[in-house]
């Protein structure tokens, strides 16, 4: 009898099937800091859903666990290999296929560079919105794993805003289409929706076609600080209560704000105060200056220790790449770094910080915050020795009394990374048993024999 | 033993059983012109989720089946009565538990009217953008169950873009919350996505967690016919690639553009024209004002006979009245009328309309189509006299060409309207066999009974 290897050798084209050892190894692991739970068998690069979906029938005849890759930007674990698997990578699935004008949509592939489909579709005047911080080395696929946010959520919404239909290949290798790619359509139920947010355990994206916006005016924007967390919170409610609300709306505390400027003097961050906001405007004309004035006011009439005004998007930019540094510049401050990626109404953000505050002091690591306090969706992150054991312990326990006070405070541990392995743990205090129950339940009608990411999200 | 009646009426209030055979007749059929496939037992008016989940256990213990049901504005017969079911009314849960300014958020129980709602939020200088055209007279849970669309789709989305989070009771009676209501939220699968859009099949909502914008500016826009359809559709798509985009973008053939006139002498519309759009904006101030002149700009471009500036939005809103009533201004014409909700990308309208017309010559029915070009979502109405059983017949006939028509184009059979018993038989052209495996898969693990609106959607 053949074996799995066997039949994809004999399914795919040679360099399509890839055993060497470096190679497994170089893709074990994704951005998270949990190792994978052990070898995998091979890697395959198919070209395309036809090749999918064979793989996906010699898994399936073989009983072998396939974990789905993009290019393993990813925070959670989620891409990481599992023992035996076959690791699926994307990566030669990268063809824009159609971007069209009057239905504004535009149909990929899911290896796509996130950053090359907005450059793609910026070139024909048109925009996709969804930009996850990693979007220069994430993938469209992986986006879709974890229904990615981003920035600019707190206008435009997040990736499933964005997915109007899927081409999916469920674990047995049948090729389904979730959705027409109308913008609205109710004929079905909302596996569009299903899929999106389920991290490679459900079916395999191999096709998506997405909305398109036409293009938004240049970033406009103000950099403000603040000598107190309450100051700023209460500055971020008045930007997004009134008729100017910014298509981004970033918060950094001061141990970031501490920790970035070491990391990228360039940017020119100020030190000393105890937050900062970046509110950016993309309307265009005399309404974004509108905009910008608005903010500047807002930032003022809340007692702002300084306001940078940035009518030049390269200054904005600047500052948004600074920003973006958030776990490099807490990581490099003692050589080790938990990013966590909780979400809470925004009504309860005051009560978040102030006891994360009290976890660090207690923990006696730093602990710096910052994210997208628009969505009420924040990245603590934790900085500790790793080779200091009681370091490592205290980050661990402090990093699950943040997971614990996200859903004690009405919010959940993850806004946008997803659950990957290393929140698993925290999945009981978030979903009810019931909860729970009927999403293995879903994932066995997809999935009946659990082949398809196992040991992750679920 | 007793009775599933029996234990109703130990469960709840003595007024909140009801089993008067008019009461009953009264609630049996939805807004459709499909009958009920049978006679209920009985009519609940649960006030709140505790009851609810005291009607679905009893319901379950007995395997009595369970029809939700608002305020019956449904269009596809999905609040009908089946046989021997429990008619699950929520029309004493009308509480508006919470509108808060900070999280943007109404929290509501499922029988508030979503003009209720709207108007609720306004007073308190917020926003809920869905507006389906029944908004007066339909309710939330109705809208959740159907994902409801309207006029607004084309700027803020459908229904599905402002549900946060659902409280749902299970067909078992088991209480649960789909998502913490945040902003963002990845821990779970999107079960909030699948309840939305499932027409009752799947659980009851008992309260929604809706998410809300700052108060918009004032409604400004025009009104513009055309000689031709295809005019007036090249129009459309130059309306929203732009930087200017409408709010509401609605289209009217020169079939409904009589029948209007006719039903509504008062709005004034013009007829001899071939095509209308209406497109609005709600950007305040001298933005808005920029739009509504590149509106009219555009819509002289594209060669318009003439164009209705209205800076006034008493105009608009009765331009807005007389275009609500499509339906009955159509069926006014024959005595009878089918509704359709076809939706199809915006590239294929033209072929839509015009096959559309082929399809009216063939029939000897007037068909007239009006709707939200915005968003490829059109409603082909077809008249008939409901005396002449050849007519009954055509128009039957046209109706099903019709929804082909829009799967052949890459569309769906419903945009907005739902499934409900209507158009079941169409199913299995627009989703493959495999899909509603899927979703009957999917039933089962949430309804294992089946007791949930069976004979629905699925």
């Amino acid at each position: 009898m053949s074996t799995a290897l066997d039949d994809l050798r004999a399914a795919l084209p040679a360099d399509a099937v890839v055993t060497d050892p470096d190679r497994l190894t170089a893709r074990a692991q994704d951005g998270s800091a949990t190792p994978p739970s052990g070898d995998p068998l091979a890697l395959v690069l198919p070209a395309g859903t036809a090749e999918v979906s064979a793989v996906l029938r010699i898994a399936h005849a073989h009983r072998v666990p396939v974990v789905p890759q993009g290019l393993l930007s990813g925070l959670a674990g989620g891409a990481n290999a599992v023992p035996g698997a076959i690791l699926l990578s994307t990566e030669r699935m990268t063809a824009i296929h159609r971007i069209d004008h009057v239905d504004q949509v535009a149909v990929v592939q899911p290896g796509v560079v996130t950053k090359d489909l907005v450059d793609a579709v910026a070139a024909e005047g048109l925009f996709y919105p969804p930009d996850p911080a990693s979007y220069a080395i994430s993938t469209i696929g992986g986006n879709i794993a974890t229904n990615a946010g981003g920035m600019r959520c707190v206008k435009y919404g997040v990736t499933r805003d964005f997915v109007r239909a899927l081409e999916v290949v469920l674990a047995d290798g049948t090729v389904i289409r979730t959705a027409p790619g109308t913008v609205k359509a109710v004929a079905g139920l909302d596996l569009t929706g299903l899929m999106i947010g389920s991290e490679g355990t459900l079916g395999v994206v191999t096709e998506a076609t997405l909305g398109l916006l036409p293009a938004p005016g240049p970033d406009r924007g103000v950099a403000a600080t603040f000598d107190s967390i309450t100051a700023a919170l209460e500055a971020s409610n008045a930007l997004i209560a009134g008729a100017h609300r910014p298509s981004t709306l970033e918060f950094i505390d001061g141990v970031v704000l501490t920790a970035l400027a070491a990391h990228d003097p360039e940017a020119g961050l100020p030190v000393g105060a105890q937050a900062m906001l970046i509110a950016i405007t993309d309307v265009p004309g005399d309404a974004g200056l509108a905009d910008v004035a608005a903010y500047r006011r807002i930032a003022e009439e809340h007692g702002a220790l300084a306001v940078d005004v940035a009518h030049d998007p390269e200054r904005l930019h600047q500052l948004m790449r600074a920003r973006r540094a958030l776990n490099p510049a807490m990581r490099a401050i003692r050589g080790g770094s938990i990013n966590e990626d909780v979400a809470v109404p925004r009504t309860r953000l005051p009560e978040l910080l102030d006891r994360i505050a009290d976890i660090a002091a207690q923990s006696g690591l730093p602990i710096g915050t910052g994210g997208h306090v628009g969505d009420g969706n924040l990245h603590p992150v934790i900085a500790y020795d790793p080779a200091d054991q009681a370091q490592v312990a205290a980050a661990h326990e402090a990093h699950d009394r943040i997971l614990g006070l996200a859903v004690e405070l009405g919010g959940t541990v993850t806004g946008e990374h997803g659950i990957g392995v290393e929140k698993r743990g925290a999945l009981p205090g978030e979903l009810s048993a019931r909860v729970l129950d009927i999403q293995r339940g879903i994932k066995d009608v997809l999935d009946p024999l659990g082949i398809l990411n196992p040991g992750k999200k679920l």
